[in-house]
C-alpha cells in the first residue's frame, strides 16, 4: 500500500466521527454481530461488505492512518452507518474489545513479510492466533485470504500447530464453485486479474490444548 | 494412467523376478532403508530415486498389473537392484509388511476421486493414514505430491485431523528454492510443463492421540 504519507491523516480521521480513540462498552447503537477487518487497506472489501450485509457491524482496522483515510472516504461516500474505523497496531486490539466480543476476524492479503527474521509479524504468527481467540466468540471465525504462497504455507503450518479446526480451506478460491458474495480487497482485484490463485482458510478456534 | 488392458501383464510380472508375491521378513539382502511408492504408475519417479539413492531399497506399489508391467521394463533396463515391485491396492499393504518397518511412502498425484462420495478412496483419507502410521517407523515421512487443488485440500485437512508434524509444505514446489533432487513422475512432468503449480507435503506421525 504505497502511499505519500498525509501528516494530517490523523486529524481527517477524528473529523470523520468513524473512528474509534477508545475504548467502549459498546460501539454501535445495535447489538448486531461484529466484524473486523485487521488491515483494511483503502477499504474495497470492507465497503463492499458493509454494503452487502447491512445487519452486520463492521470495523477496518488498519495501523497507517494515510492509508486509513482513503477507506475512511470510501466509508463515508457510501453513505455507511454499519463501519467504523480504528487507527492501530492488530497487536493492541485487545486495548478496544473484551474477550469473546467478536464474530468474524478477515485478514486478506497482508504482509506476507518474507524473511525468515519477521515471521513473528504476520499476522497468522501465533503471537497473533492467541489474540484473535481471545476477542472471537466461541463460535466466532478467522477468515483469511491472501495470493502470497509463503505466507499461506506458513499460515497453514501455524494454524496446524494451534487449536483449530478449519471450517473452510481452498487453494484456488475464485476456481470454487461454493463460493457466493465474495468481496474482493483492492490487491485480491489485481492479482486475480493476473491469474494468480487466492488461497482462503476459515479457522474456528477449539479449547482443546487450553 | 489409460493404457489397454494386458491380459498376460500379471505372467511378465511375475517372470521379471521383480514381483513380491507373498510376505516375507526381508525382501532386500541387505538392512538398508525401505522406501514405498503407492501409485508407481509408469515407474518414472521410482526409477529415478532407485538411480539417484543406490543406498535405499525402493518398492514400487501398483494396483493396476497392465501400468506396472511398463515400470517393470523401465526397471530392468536401468538394471536396478534396489527396487522390487508388488502388485496390489493399497488397503493390502498390512499383508506384505509389518508394523514399523517402512521409512518413506511416497503419494505422487494419486487419483483425486473428486466426488464427494468417493472421499475414502483418496489416498489421504483417515483409512489410509491409519495404515501408513502403522507401516511406518517412527522416525518415517509420508511425502505427497499433487497438482490437484481439491485432492490436496482435502488432504490437508485430512493431515490436520490426524496427529501428524509437517515436516515440510509447499504450495508451489517448483518454486521453493530449497528444493534439490526433485524427481518428477511423469504426471509432474505433465503438469509442470503447464504452468500448473506442485503441492507437497511431508508429514510425520505423531504419537499424539494414540
Amino acid at each position: 500500500m504505497r502511499l505519500r504519507n498525509n501528516p494530517h491523516a490523523y486529524d481527517e480521521l477524528v473529523q470523520t466521527n468513524l473512528l474509534i480513540t477508545q475504548y467502549q462498552d459498546h460501539y454501535f447503537t445495535n447489538n448486531n454481530p461484529i466484524h473486523l477487518e485487521i488491515g483494511c487497506g483503502k477499504g474495497d472489501f470492507i465497503v463492499g461488505m458493509a454494503l452487502l450485509y447491512p445487519e452486520i457491524n463492521f470495523i477496518a482496522v488498519e495501523k497507517y492512518a494515510t492509508v486509513l483515510e482513503k477507506a475512511a472516504k470510501k466509508i463515508k461516500k457510501a453513505k455507511l452507518n454499519n463501519v467504523l474505523i480504528l487507527n492501530v497496531d492488530a497487536l493492541e486490539l485487545n486495548e478496544y474489545f473484551s474477550s469473546n466480543s467478536l464474530d468474524t476476524i478477515y485478514i486478506n492479503f497482508s504482509d506476507p513479510w518474507p524473511k525468515a527474521r519477521h515471521a513473528s509479524r504476520r499476522l497468522t504468527n501465533k503471537k497473533f492466533l492467541t489474540i484473535y481467540q481471545d476477542l472471537l466468540k466461541d463460535d466466532g471465525l478467522l477468515k483469511q485470504k491472501t495470493d502470497n504462497v509463503s505466507l499461506f504455507e506458513s499460515s497453514l503450518l501455524s494454524y496446524h500447530e494451534y487449536p483449530v479446526e478449519f471450517v473452510f480451506l481452498s487453494l484456488d478460491l475464485h476456481k470454487n464453485k461454493d463460493i457466493t458474495n465474495n468481496v474482493m480487497s483492492e490487491y485480491e482485484q489485481k492479482f486475480s486479474k493476473l491469474g494468480q490463485p487466492i488461497f482462503s482458510a476459515w479457522t474456528r478456534f477449539t479449547k482443546e490444548g487450553e
